[in-house]
């Protein structure tokens, strides 16, 4: 990956427009050798899909139709956001920073996961100390700033990934999020605002007040993915959409974490509905409009485990079922190899 | 655990009537500790309570608030079933000894998953070349078979496990289990009949037929768990009986796999429906009847990956989720560790 992936707008939406394709031919084989595993078909369930979706996609050295998800990095972006001082969130916007901190040191839920499961973990700070601008009062983001944070997501990507899962922290970007979502598939703050880190129904009703302030502020723009991006977004949803599309253009898949990053890559999807080909859903946030949202990316999720954290926690646990499809795939053994009887022809038949 | 936890009938009503309770004080510390951890309460969801389900049943050595998840163990009965020759299954019986061969050698699904997540795995065949009778003719086994099945059961539990997940292998169990659950809970063979191991619509209807039979043969008898586990059970079936009541004595919480598992669970609710509070379902089967099963069971399952392979493959999946419970809750840090500000008690109260 050079330096820097998108010099300009156009870098951008020529990266967006020109997507490759899956592995069509290693997908077929990864079929055909699941149709032969000591099994009856398809009762691995999602696990058999994501096995033909690692198939496709696969970045590494790939001997088909064998797949690998040996190696697995957590990569979270963090921001801040100047909407924060329109009261969105019960934490004060120090507890970004802070978060990040706990991070280093080893101490939050991502650090518990990616140590329990071996899973590499990157966090990319995105100036902290500079919050996005008040996006109720003017884009959120200088067409500059936005460049910067596409380009940091993108040299976020390992060449040699088997899998790359996406995760945030950034104080307020649920408020962030939900617009984002509004811009890319319409409808309003109600639709799209949810409790985040914690708000009561009243908190809920006036962040919907912002995210509808917000969208009116910005109506009248172009709804390209840039422009929502850099107006109602915030360094760490840029950041993620970008390192959506380096991972693309690396053949890397991707396993989303919430309604943050989801909505990260709403933008995109509303340029070119396939930007999501190569996504996984990892799992469904407790965050109301999640669901809605990843019916939008046309994405099923893989857990639902009502978690509603961030920090890219619930990507860590679905890379967990990523591993299994893997590892199911590629070590058991065939009914020929076992010498274990296919299914019977003559009662199969009648039953 | 003495060499035969069941020696009578009496033994086996006697250990379900008795049932030891979770450890409240230990429970409530963990509730405790997650409150004070470095997230926004709640946002863990499933992990959570969890967390707090393995600090009420820890078996081994537990310091509390901290809870462990470190030991692990499948544990997959296998048997055959005289049922088999009313055409239940499109496989024939010969497979369950090939797929006990296939654990032994490596091959099977449940192979690639514990070797991938580091888990122990027991395989524990039960006279495969002495099929139980046939259910719709007379009891499935004589009281000292389902004795013996049931301790058999009991047997594999080791004292000092931390966490017993359980599976099975038997062509036509998903029969038996549908009789279990017809008789634990009421209803007929459409109600509780499906695919199994990949029957189509015909197969399923004939099946329903061979359980209405078998139902109407013991309709007469005494429906107490021992009566149902020996009449429309198998001996895999009454070892996983057996295996949860050990488990229980023992205080080892149980990941219990999919809808023969349950079913097998169903007899010991109807008599004591506080058997399942140390349970866990670990995952939803694709098989139709295990929604209602898990309901009937009080139980909400943790996966839903429209797995239906039995083995134990979605316990040993879910287990990736306790092992994700028990690292969250041991290994973040507090906000007062971290130096992190908690929820702002001034932005809270007004949002």
């Amino acid at each position: 990956m050079p330096a820097r992936m998108f010099h300009s707008k156009t870098d951008f939406k020529r990266a967006l427009a020109d997507l490759p394709a899956a592995d069509a031919p290693s997908q077929d084989a990864a079929r055909a050798r699941q149709a032969e595993l000591t099994k009856p078909p398809g009762s691995l369930g999602r696990l058999e899909d994501i096995a033909v979706h690692l198939a496709g996609w696969g970045a590494g050295s790939k001997i088909a139709p064998k797949i690998s998800a040996d190696k697995i990095k957590v990569v979270i972006f963090a921001g801040n956001h100047g909407v924060v001082a329109q009261g969105v969130s019960p934490y004060p916007a120090d507890v970004t920073a802070q978060m990040v901190a706990n991070f280093s040191a080893g101490g939050a839920a991502i650090n518990a996961l990616t140590a329990a499961f071996d899973l590499a973990l990157d966090v990319v700070p995105l100036d902290l100390d500079k919050p996005t601008a008040d996006m109720t009062e003017k884009p959120a983001m200088t067409e500059t700033e936005t460049l910067t944070a596409l380009n940091a997501g993108a040299a976020a990507v390992e060449d040699d990934l088997d899998v790359l899962c996406l995760g945030e922290m950034g104080i307020g970007n649920t408020t962030a999020a939900a617009a984002l979502a509004a811009r890319s598939f319409s409808g309003s703050g109600t639709d799209w605002a949810g409790p985040g880190t914690g708000l009561d129904e009243k908190g809920v009703s006036r962040k919907a007040v912002v995210i509808d302030h917000a969208l009116a502020t910005h109506a009248a723009a172009s709804k390209n993915a840039f422009e929502t991006l850099r107006r109602v977004g915030g360094r760490e949803t840029a950041a993620i959409a970008g390192a959506v599309l380096a991972a693309r253009a690396k053949r890397i898949p991707v396993v989303l974490d919430g309604y943050v990053v989801a909505a990260s890559v709403a933008p995109l999807y509303a340029d070119n509905a396939d930007i999501t080909a190569h996504c996984i859903a990892g799992h469904m946030s407790a965050e109301p409009a999640h669901q809605a949202l990843l019916q939008h990316l046309g994405l099923a999720a893989v857990l639902d485990l009502g978690m509603r954290l961030g920090e890219g926690s619930g990507a860590a646990l679905a890379a967990q079922v990523v591993r299994a499809a893997a590892a199911t795939h590629n070590n058991m053994a065939t009914f020929a190899e076992a010498a274990v009887s296919n299914r019977s022809k003559e009662v199969g038949d009648e039953c």
